[in-house]
């Protein structure tokens, strides 16, 4: 990876040609960053990964909420047409749809509805860090578009080391799954969970091992899937421009910023991307 | 745990009777402060974790160096007469014994000293973070001190947040410190590895799992205990000067200051610092 060793030029006048502007707190954003790169082929895309100071999920409200402020500023800066926060803890933490003007996605409320569409049992659980699950962010969404649902949570804090130490297939992480989700279906209820919310965006990376434990009766919810889906219904109500031109390089379509540089993240950011290459990787002074 | 709202005021005057300064980038620290508080009773200690910012361990050496400084500079400008790295991630990137004319220890050389100490076979292996054993600090000291030495590594990047979930106990934790164990002793040695550093300061939580996992023969080096020997050694050769007077209020022993305020890290902080309780809480600006 070719970090260039200065910031990024401000610009501040995105127009419809200007790139989607994504950030997370480290890399698991790139799972939503890989879904919206594949359903909006012609729109190029600023990835932030606050590498510096993740994880986000075990710290406070108000530290996040300073840390997400200053992650929209930059992207801000740098001309995005859209900003999506790709980060479930900073998606909690963030009130309001827009950021100086440009619209702001979360990840809660995407998810939140794709649950309730598909759930039949209106029995919803979520797994999340421990901010996510602590804000209560995913049960005060879904109680608000639907008053009748069941919200089961569990917070999952091996989850992303699991996912940064690459094993994703693995029976230890089988283990760990099946420990967690225990809690989801140990809970009474009169009707029996159909859906589960993966309420980080590190999660899909498991997603295999946590369809084995709940069995195949429960329909897993990734956020990446949900907000490309509410993007375009969006894109459709002329919320956001897409870009008129069509990207003859698709090599171009991804610039990669990190707030820290290391082997490890840099290695890890590579392999999860693929097959995605980026066309350029930056180091982010926020 | 009662954070006062306010940094602490700065004073810079260290004499006999001010604190020992002891940092960390969590809580893992504790550890060795317990270690500390126990072997000088007499002496006040503040205690300084970087929790706004943690874990150091996966993060760039100049990160880490960065941040590193920070911390020192804050217990420096509270008067601390003597300063301690209780973070084996930070003392890998740490360079010099003393910090504006303050004597810094370090937790790689007092470890090392004390594993040639006990080996008889001059096998060692060495567990720690990933940012630790890439530095190969703990390879270096030792080399140093026994250029015949042999030195095995292995980052347990998953220790932390197994500590962090409260699974000292727990066969889940078993399996992860076997895996990683295993490698240690698959590597071809003529000798057989006798000891074994916990080049972590979390890692002594999970010392019943990991003496398990490699037998009784093989004895463990705990960085408190290894630290504290050295400050005593220190002591006698006038390095730095102990409390003159007798502490009469144990309970005014350690104040308790953190980066960043969060339930999750209060209730983690008390549960590992028992049965000492702090004195005082602060949250740190840096």
């Amino acid at each position: 990876m070719n970090l260039t060793p200065t910031d990024w030029p401000v610009t501040k006048m995105a127009n419809e040609k200007s790139p989607i502007g994504v950030f997370d707190s480290g890399l698991g954003g790139i799972s939503v960053l890989k879904v919206l790169a594949e359903n909006f082929p012609n729109e190029s895309f600023v990835y932030l990964g606050d590498t510096a100071r993740l994880p986000y999920g075990s710290k406070s409200g108000e530290t996040i909420q300073q840390y997400t402020e200053q992650n929209l500023r930059w992207l801000a800066e740098r001309e995005s047409k859209v900003l999506i926060i790709a980060c479930n803890t900073a998606s909690s933490h963030f009130q309001g749809d827009n950021y100086q003007g440009i619209p702001v996605y979360n990840m809660i409320a995407p998810g939140s509805e794709a649950a309730l569409q598909v759930s039949k049992t209106k029995v919803i659980g979520v797994l999340g860090t421990r901010a996510t699950i602590q804000s209560q962010s995913y049960v005060k969404k879904l109680k608000e578009l639907e008053p009748e649902v069941t919200v089961l949570s569990q917070a999952c804090p091996m989850f992303v080391p699991l996912v940064e130490e690459g094993w994703n297939d693995d029976p230890i992480t089988n283990l760990i799954v099946f420990r967690y989700i225990q809690s989801l279906f140990n809970k009474n209820s009169d009707e029996q969970l159909d859906t589960l919310i993966l309420g980080c965006t590190h999660y899909p990376f498991l997603k295999n091992a946590i369809q084995k434990a709940v069995g195949s009766a429960v329909q897993l919810i990734e956020s990446g899937d949900a907000l490309s889906l509410s993007l375009k219904k969006d894109l459709e109500l002329g919320r956001w421009q897409a870009n008129p031109e069509t990207l003859t390089e698709p090599s171009t379509q991804i610039h990669f910023a990190s707030t820290d540089r290391s082997d490890f993240f840099e290695n890890l950011a590579r392999q999860l991307l693929a097959p995605l290459v980026p066309h350029q990787f930056s180091l982010a002074h926020l």
